[in-house]
């Protein structure tokens, strides 16, 4: 499985996958590692790791449009077979998204379908849930509504705030990208209608 | 705890709570049990276990604001501290929740605010959720909307029916729908917001 990572900040996501892939977790290559944000500390652990680097500055562009064909020119020499978005701020164009239809995976802090957009955790404890967790789902090109691959669920206490919520539910982030990925490398899966079963 | 239970039909969540309290496990006293169908299998075993059972047919009152004062009468007399719906499937009015506000349970076989209404089990399928479960929560105006009080998961299957996950999330029900009404029993809660704080 040959692997693109597309980031924006930390990148502790992609942390969560370089060390799978590094420790013989999850059989990948991560292909290309690109960031939008010449200054993200997850691009400078790209580098540190010796993965493949590009920063693609959207401010160096003068339409998204102009931006995204830069990215895809990395990726078109890369050939990934997926691309891993682990906290990418931009929003993919549909044409993106349909070149590389259900090859996109993302994650995000709630129990899809609740608390799509912004501020997850937040709206989860605004809401008063008493769980919540993180979904890694296929990108489609509607904001967090792409098939589900895997969710994992953490508890809400009492106590909590956005914060502490927050940091609950990335240590389950990194559990469930990695579990994702590694049942897409196997393969065996199919999308019906919305739902992804693996046979696997 | 003085205890009253509406229901519909067969009353399986309150079987769970009849069993609870005469384990001792919660600690109530079930004061009335309210169906609006005569044949429901719920009020026959009401009947079956001692409980004032009471069929306030809604057929036979000329408007809805009708039954629902021949309920409240039966409510009035029994003087509950909670109402607890199981299955009930009657829309209650908003005076009728109002009159006891924060003080009416409800069930719903879905992680809320996801997959709200009927049918929540084939909904949760056909979103291709990995995680679904039931939420206990207290009514307000809004379906299925109220604070909740407690939420368990159940995970979803491939081969998995709207029966076959029905019939896992209904055994967490029975679970969740005591555990709610134990903490309830215990007093020291608090409702801010959206969010039920217990203190116990």
């Amino acid at each position: 499985m040959r692997l693109a990572i597309l980031l924006s900040g930390r990148g502790s996501n992609f942390a969560a996958i370089h060390e799978a892939v590094d420790g013989g977790v999850l059989d990948a290559e991560i292909v290309c590692v690109i960031s939008n944000r010449p200054n993200a500390p997850g691009i400078e652990r790209a580098r540190q790791w010796g993965h493949a680097a590009h920063v693609i500055d959207h401010r160096a562009f003068p339409s998204r449009a102009a931006h995204e064909e830069a990215v895809l020119r990395v990726l078109d020499d890369a050939r990934p077979d997926f691309i891993a978005l682990a906290g990418y701020m931009r929003l993919l164009s549909p044409d993106f998204v349909a070149r590389f239809r259900n090859r996109i995976v993302n994650i995000h802090p709630s129990l899809l379908p609740s608390f799509p957009g912004v501020d997850a955790q937040a709206q989860a404890l605004a809401y008063g849930v008493k769980v919540s967790g993180c979904t890694v789902h296929l990108v489609d090109e509607n904001l967090d509504a792409g098939p589900i691959l895997v969710q994992r669920t953490v508890d809400v206490h009492d106590a909590d705030t956005a914060d502490s919520l927050a940091a609950r539910i990335l240590h389950e982030e990194h559990i469930a990208y990695v579990e994702a990925l590694v049942r897409l490398s196997r393969g065996g899966y199919r999308v019906e209608g919305r739902r992804v079963i693996f046979s696997g």
